[in-house]
């Protein structure tokens, strides 16, 4: 069995090695694409791939030009995003746009959608368009969760469920599919593979409402960032929609105030919508949300119908994943 | 037969009805592509496709899937361009980038990439896997194209070759790929289908020097943008890089000078400079070289082995494109 150390670093290799991801003339399209795959990073999606593949085939090699479609595709999202979100920093990097200009990252961004595709392509399967169809599938949803999330920046208030399904779109769409593609070259059933489909929707789930808790209640010992910035960023997340949800009175109009103001110095304001947030209880639902989708999850993953030591590898992954405090 | 006008009426009928090009959630991401694809233009690569494909089978239903993929990747590239470029008029409306903005026009401009392998993955054809083989070379190569058209525009000379291999890529593998494309669903031999493409690759180029030589040559009355724009922008194109290649003693030195200003009022500067090209002979040389790919378009061509009814079609269009003086 593949183990998830062993995955991450096959995926290394890959890109330091596959012609396709290698700088070429015109060197201003390919370098950018270089940059980024080698700014790092953990490699989760790409090895989620491979460790679905492993389930099911002892040949996992044959997963490697999908897991690095996968990473390139995510890579591209991640050139443009920055853009669209004026980021300048990516993993303590500058940003393509910033360490090139605009017009590089649109473009090196592009090639790198079409690369994905070509990546794609080189997997050997009869069933290649299954294949395709899921990569086609998660690719357009990405999009779309990208547009919602602008699209919830110009509104006063997000409804719960809309925000789900944009984090859906968003996030949990790009492990599902990868844990369904590497399902699928595995030759997986075509039930096995909607069960890694819900696990990995449900895993990314958990996840992006845990990056949620964790923003604002995380353990400063262990949180890179500081604590708070989605309040001072005035964003909209799982906790500050739930907040707005439940809070009345005196509570319901601070907190509306609150994150409608960009202070200068947002201390003040990070401390005062915590304090209401946990007043609220909001820290507690969004442990239980977690939790109930975290179930979920493994609901779906113990319906798979494999031995459980083949299981592990990739069972032990989601549980660490979801346990970090930071 | 499939008549080009048939053709094109095809096309419109589909991105009107087609449920990948209509508008839904979330909108902001779909109307830019409802919109450009509807600012008109001439169908002329769909066409391509679905003609190719009649030129080998009398089903060319079967190929408007892919028809509609070329239509929608070659619009994504256009949305790009025009960020890029800094283009504010389209077809004589707003860019994409200019009615909506920066961010819309970027992810748009994704969303269309993706559909286009989605309707791409819509053919029925036992030769899928060459189909997309051919999609993703011309895909990556419109990339490349437009990296190398940017990098020239910081270059003081750019060698005819290297222009060539430019226009090749930005233009002329887009027309192959749709020919060859077109063929392979219509079941034409390999060697058929190559020989569409040698005839489309040739068309593209003489296309484009045609455009070149239009911009500074063309009859005005029929010619819809002033004429010389191209230098008084200081573009690089087939008669200008030829010219700087050509011209010697005083010419040159005219030349290099007022191709390196930027004058408020440009007509003196596009007067001189035509005159100059003219008493170089430069107007004669890119018609022969026109005239050159022309034939070695017609050349493939003629090899395709096909009675000559079927393919007259083909040919009355390619004629018809090349005719135009505006």
């Amino acid at each position: 069995m593949l183990t998830l150390s062993e995955s991450r670093k096959l995926i290394e290799q890959e890109i330091s090695h596959n012609p396709l991801l290698q700088v070429r003339p015109p060197n201003r399209l390919y370098e950018p694409l270089k940059y980024i795959l080698e700014l790092g990073g953990k490699r989760l999606r790409p090895s989620m791939v491979l460790l679905a593949c492993n389930l099911f085939a002892e040949n996992y090699i044959q997963a490697l030009p999908a897991a690095l479609a996968i990473e390139v595709f995510h890579n591209f999202t991640l050139i443009h995003d920055d853009i669209m979100d004026r980021s300048d920093l990516r993993r303590g990097n500058p940003t393509v746009h910033k360490k090139w200009d605009g017009n590089v990252a649109i473009l090196a961004g592009d090639a790198m959608a079409i690369l994905s595709y070509q990546l794609l392509a080189q997997t050997q399967s009869t069933r290649y368009s299954e294949i395709l169809h899921s990569f086609n599938k998660l690719a357009i949803e990405v999009c779309e969760g990208q547009q919602f999330d602008m699209d919830f920046e110009n509104l006063q208030e997000v409804p719960l469920p809309d925000y789900l399904r944009m984090i859906e779109l968003k996030t949990s769409v790009l492990i599902a599919g990868s844990l369904k593609i590497g399902a699928i070259i595995g030759d997986a059933s075509p039930n096995d593979a909607d069960r890694l489909y819900e696990f990995g929707r449900n895993i990314g789930l958990a996840f992006q409402i845990q990056d949620d808790y964790l923003d604002v209640f995380g353990d400063p010992k262990h949180f890179q960032k500081v604590l708070g910035g989605d309040i001072a960023a005035n964003k909209k997340t799982f906790l500050t929609i739930q907040a707005l949800e439940k809070a009345q009175g005196k509570d319901a109009t601070e907190l509306k105030q609150w994150l409608s103001l960009n202070p200068a110095n947002p201390e003040e304001k990070i401390r005062r919508v915590t304090e209401i947030l946990r007043d609220l209880g909001i820290d507690q639902l969004a442990r239980a949300a977690q939790e109930a989708y975290y179930e979920q999850a493994f609901e779906a993953f113990n319906e798979l119908n494999l031995p459980s030591e083949r299981k592990s590898v990739l069972k032990d992954f989601a549980v660490d994943l979801l346990k970090r405090n930071h």
